[in-house]
């Protein structure tokens, strides 16, 4: 089982959601599962890819219910634990991509690069040594490929 | 979507392991999704019906990695929160069935009858108000699904 | 160092709140630091007594900010867990007193009996091996004390 | 009440302990009750100042029990959470030091910048807007004490 972590802003511009989009949809084609935040914007793109693709989507939710849940969200897990959720999303990924996002991927992002999990890093916070960066989202997936049939 | 959430210890006997799984497997035939801590005992028998019958199973786990999942947890959700895991599964939960059980179990019961969650109770703690005790596996299901279609 | 907790509810009678109120001063009398959830009833009663015993009483708040704390918390840990947070409170005290409580302060009772904390009970929920009844806030206070000194 | 966190590894170099043992001297002097994550490396230096100096220190910890507790942790606070246990820091602290650090750190200083915590960098982390820097740990001081006073 392949679980792939998806990390972004909950708000995004259209293009970044079309990228996210891209991503959960080639995660969903490979067979992998796909593991974030569960709420909107980036975290929404890759949800929605992903289900229209006919994968699973795991949304780890910040909240005390499954309120504000994205609609492409299959198995939402409702932790009540705010920004500690976080960690959650990063110990339940085998892999992670880092898509533009703030100061909440920044923690998920440092989270992973101190636990050891690879992240692949799309158009977000720049300079970090520990961090594929990559420019489209077809790259994205192939490195997220390419480890996971290497590593996993 | 429906989440049904069997709380349990992660050692019992065959028989309450055989209830688990008679009670994993009805979950998933009724199309609900197996909820539960992930590790072995109660948790491992409602995961192997549940998995037997084709569905999916959540494993909300307490340690740092995935290392202790049982064999049939198809989503597992790695947590390192040790017993505050316990939280996250009640309120991931639409409705739960507690099968026998010690602490742990207790704890998780409390929570959900806390947070106003419907509790089947199979050979569990006896005398709690707010629990619907039953005397078999099939009942248990019976109760479920009555409750499930009521009211989400 | 000796930390103690007290578990029970957030709304309590007069008459309770007394009790949780003479626990929490004899505490702080003994040298001990109070731990608790840091709301209002049994937890502010309690670190009312130690307040003005001039002891230092630790609050475990569940929300996002001290907006909720007692008045009488000198040391607020702020969480945003919600009820995870109760783990908290029982890992943080090497010995606890329940004063009555409903299902919040029987998930914290539970938690404690698994970790395996001495655990005593005043007015609390009945018949649970591992629990010490007393009566009385003092003899509680008495029963705390003798296991303190024999084995912290 | 002020809170103040300090943020930093678990190891760190002499020099840097030199510079978190003031910060936590000064902290104390002025007060305040210091925060930190309870382990070794800046966070004991910054402990070991304000204890010397004759203040309160909170130690979060991620693990099950108080082992790995520095020797000058006055409230140490037992949570199992882990990494989790770094949003409970910036949480709890009404302003924090970040003295130098690796990715646990960058992890709270992001969550510390998403909940508009004011947040001083001493050799930490560089070019990060959001951070106020200083090159000493006289300065570091004067900056907590003059924010704490404007607004808390």
């Amino acid at each position: 089982m392949k679980m792939v972590g998806v990390m972004g802003a909950g708000d995004c511009n259209g293009e970044i959601y079309e990228q996210a989009r891209k991503v959960g949809a080639g995660i969903a084609k490979a067979g992998g599962i796909l593991v974030c935040g569960g709420l909107g914007g980036v975290m929404e793109g890759a949800c929605q890819g992903a289900y229209e693709a006919g994968g699973q989507t795991v949304g780890i939710l910040p909240g005390p219910d499954r309120t504000h849940a994205n609609p492409y969200v299959t198995i939402p897990i409702v932790t009540d634990l705010g920004h500690a959720r976080n960690v959650l999303v990063v110990r339940s990924s085998d892999i992670l991509v880092a898509i533009a996002g703030g100061y909440g991927t920044l923690s998920e992002i440092s989270i992973a690069l101190k636990l050891g999990r690879p992240v692949i890093g799309l158009h977000t916070w720049p300079n970090m040594e520990g961090i594929q960066y990559v420019e489209t989202a077809e790259k994205a997936l192939d490195t997220v490929l390419a480890l996971v049939y290497e590593t996993i």
